[in-house]
């Protein structure tokens, strides 16, 4: 068993968290903190955890529901920081400093040039001495990486779909720089705190694109979309020419990415057929728990709660053109719950230990 | 372990059933039946569940997604019977001369009285005899009689809701015989066969009030909610007065049951105020693992996958009456979550083995 | 052709104003009031309405989306106020001063008893010198006293169903004084500003109860009931005991209104049958062209957008208790289309004029 | 006044020109047809339009409730047929002959070559020799041929939406052919016969993609955008790349599409800056009154109801890539409206004439 701090307990992905640790058998969430709450009890600020008691037979509940909020961190085994860039970026760099191993769901972490960070976020970094020890931590793509750091930088909702997505085809070389990936959310991508926006009267029955002047997950999709081309040994010239633009639909969870690619003809001039293409996504994964791909396109709503990301890899044959369709849930394959398979991997456990809930369907 | 069989795989209900048990730890699925999808397996018909790998390390999985649909159920030591009534009665009574234990989530052993039965289900009972050995599988009022039974009928989702929601109220005798219920339900729990009213364009942005002349779950809830006053020592002279009307709103799932009955001065002429009437409830749930008296309005986003029922009680001191709020996932605990509930008792098992999940919020 | 004003631009009421407005052929929008927003054109607040062109041929537009908002209203012929309590009062009282029609949308003028909106309000009223001149602006009710006033108080959006829904019966004097009334709203209901409890993530998929302590609706359901029975002849003694329990369903629009009353024989001893009932209703509203009373459970979504009610009364014959479900759109005749309804009479307008649309189904 | 036929009218396209030409002041229903409610009232299969009765004043609405169902069209001035592909064909044959008008609503007529029909289709076309005479109905494109046509070909309404977005950078040669195209579409779309896709419990809360082998929508967009790229003088050599997929987000009403095309340098190397492009889009629909360039990300709420489509041009700066955004309602710009709009061009109308409208926020 170790202990646990989650940090800024107040996010949805913190309150994922304590919905997906209350089940972990090996986790015990032991100080949580956030700083619009100090003094309370997690059951008062999340109601629907009053007077939950402990499951039955089970002497060290993941979660209680009275913990008190505090300012500060305990000392813990384990923490997760749930805090926004910048803010995350000093509160992990005391976090380590007292030995604390970090999942950092913020971006502070995720690239790993602090010019393209502060590019990006507009700001200088807050501990760039730590990117280097960080690790990107998408399992299915540095497990063994995860396994020995103290420092993972848990991926975006979209990169985390978009990377998953691609990833088999840029590896095999097999297509071009030449990259389009529309990306559709649920509301809960873009949290808890209220605004007009996210109001229910306007959200409702509404879709639309935003960050058209470039969303900050297109630097880590680059980033982990060139390492990996290069790790296949077909590295892109010149650089990946990459357009990613999300949306927002109505729905509270959920990620649907379609990713668009060149198909290249190898030496013979072959251009993969639809078998070829799915045989060899099917084989990149054939060891993943928690990437399935599948020969129809998936719905978001296979994966609501759960932990699994559906692929669906076909090519367009007017255009010689790859399309991927990915699903996830945001919160949890693109959040919270890739924290916690990270967190497995930096404690030992097995990488699927309480997370092996299926989607809510319907 | 025990094995289990689902009877008509292709409801919800049975869907549900898949979900929850994936998780539990001592039933195994070996037998799922279904006459619209003989030969398929069941990852053919639930997408979601394909090529789910069993969970590192666990060496029988509660489901196993290649499990292939039969006509007839195999020998289990339990099985879930998801039909529409009267089909239902019919399985059962073979089920139950092959000796297995039975959980009927229909609505055909619910009621004591055949010619109740035949009243409002207006089709002779087609298994009477069994009527009587038949226990009304609510634990919080049943326990007893459901560990010690062979079959159990499963309450209605509303009448779930509607019975925990006043029986401390009757059993205490606070309250006269005047009760009206107004209930709000998700659209999950008009099952899983597409329908004009529950197209998506149409029931999207909508709600509605049905079945206004009589909904068959208003006999149950008369049938407890009488009996709960009797063993209180305050039968209800003249038999309850209830109006019982449900709704439909915009929403998967939930149960929102608001219920409206008389309060009645004692012999001293007081009425309850409502740190009286908390306690009350608070005590009568005391001891109760899935029933959660809180003090206020409760929310059926709460409990959204869980087998968890909040209930709100207060006095509405203009008029001296009781309200109750209560709401509760109308596919767990007013369906699935309650089956593997009293299925968990059936077997001997702890009550809340495999239904420890807490709501998923957002 | 008049012109009009909108206090309070920034409110979902004034949104609305601008939509049916835009389509009136006698009312032109001249001045729009917004303390958030003085400076703003309306297109820059409402998106949606930019570069709309003037309809063709149409040399008086009846909402320039070019308007700027301004801090203090200019002379107009009718003034539609969108304020919040209190502050309404204030501001209706000036207009009244330079001689403007008003239709106040607030609550401050549908009490005729400022003791009674003081208790409710908890503060004193700002104006209760206007109190007497003011008419509750039910026009299927007051229509004639509308046409005379100058200040119409714009009825309350689950009042408006519950009085529509009640008052044939109570000025039949068929029912007694015991009321329960169970009222469903879409969100738009809560206003504009965005607050936690609305955030799309927290309010999709989630439906709740709330104000059980006693919702500011109440008082004038009360007083309205209690009037209308006085007009029959049947005046209620003792005064009305009325609960009334609002609660929130996932959906922007719609009143789904649910109201219980105990029926109560003839000298003959008869209760009434179905039949008679319909009748009752259909005769009582036989000359509105905004209240339809139908045959069937009316759903929300018939009303979208428009300005009708749609009623059902029903016998519950195991009771002998009154049910009646009541439908409209809580913008529309719930507010904005009603407020419009008012104006066209305060003007001597048809009453019907530029609200003839039909509900958007689906 | 001109007198109409609706053609199938159990379909949302049907319905949804009942609820539009309700408001038209020169059109009027006399003809209602469809096979499956042949001898009804309109008012029993819509209940929300029962005992609408006629606007005061109006003395002849532009739909009569009471209207009964026929199997077969009378003679009318105008006929809408919302028959699938193949029936509409063969009955868009029998009107012609008989000298009525046609909106034809299919795909029937929408392409010029009957071989790509058929490709599509898969099926013979029924009525290939009226394809020379009929009219793709985008008024935007083919105002002055639709004014002089008898057939018209209302365009697809994921068509509508891309077409009029990326015409303007076709006719303007500032792209070169390859184009992606993401559509996102409501659930109406769909139609409304029930299916289990569509069933509430499984769509609410789920996006997907579909169509990914080729929509039929494809076809229709290539060809008017060759033609377009051939208007203004710079043909698409090899013809035009585009992949096209269509994605389903929980919603009623509502397309949102985002176009993606190559930028191409002019003559002097340049490559057009934001503002370039924003004003080539004013421009190029300056005259419209359906069609608003904005310079925010628009939303489909926006255009709920109305007739209106608005787009949105943006440079991708990191790879010189157009991307535009377009909204519009499929049932309104993408089907009856526009539907409506070509009628009103071929009966000699103004053009907006009963689409005056604004979209319904919130």
């Amino acid at each position: 068993m170790r202990t646990v701090s989650i940090i800024n307990i107040t996010s949805y992905t913190a309150l994922e968290l304590v919905r997906l640790l209350a089940q972990h058998p090996e986790f015990r969430v032991v100080s949580v903190i956030g700083r619009s709450a100090v003094g309370k009890r997690l059951e008062e600020i999340f109601p629907h955890l009053r007077r939950l008691p402990p499951p039955s037979g089970q002497q060290t509940p993941g979660v209680d529901p009275a913990l008190v909020i505090t300012e500060e961190p305990a000392q813990t085994d384990l923490a997760f920081v749930c805090l926004p860039h910048a803010a995350a970026a000093s509160a992990v760099e005391r976090l380590i400093e007292c030995g604390i191993k970090v999942v950092d769901l913020s971006a502070d972490f995720r690239l790993h040039e602090s010019e393209v960070y502060e590019e990006w976020y507009t700001h200088t970094h807050p501990a760039p001495a730590l990117l280097k020890s960080a690790v990107y931590g998408l399992p299915e793509r540095y497990r063994e990486q995860v396994c020995h750091s103290q420092l993972v930088a848990n991926p975006g909702c979209h990169s985390t779909a978009a990377i998953l997505a691609l990833t088999p085809a840029l590896v095999a070389g097999i297509v071009g720089p030449n990259v389009i990936i529309t990306s559709i959310t649920g509301i809960s991508g873009g949290g808890r705190t209220p605004a007009l926006s996210y109001h229910y009267p306007e959200a409702n029955e509404d879709a639309w694109a935003y960050s058209l002047a470039g969303h900050r997950h297109l630097p880590e999709i680059v980033q982990e979309l060139e390492a990996a081309a290069a790790t296949g040994g077909h590295p892109v010239e010149g650089g990946l020419r990459l357009t990613f633009v999300p949306h927002i639909a109505p729905m509270t969870r959920g990620i649907l990415s379609t990713s668009y690619a060149e198909l290249r003809a190898d030496d013979q001039g072959h251009i993969p057929a639809n078998e070829e293409l799915y045989a060899l996504y099917r084989d990149f994964y054939a060891n993943e728990s928690f990437v399935h791909v599948v020969d129809q396109a998936p719905h978001t709503k296979w994966t609501v709660g759960s932990n699994h990301c559906f692929l669906y890899p076909i090519v367009d044959k007017r255009t010689q053109r790859l399309i991927v369709v990915a699903c996830l849930d945001n919160l949890v394959k693109g959040a919270s719950g890739q924290a916690i398979q990270n967190a497995n991997l930096l404690c030992g456990f097995p990488e699927t230990l309480g997370l092996v809930g299926l989607g809510m369907v319907p």
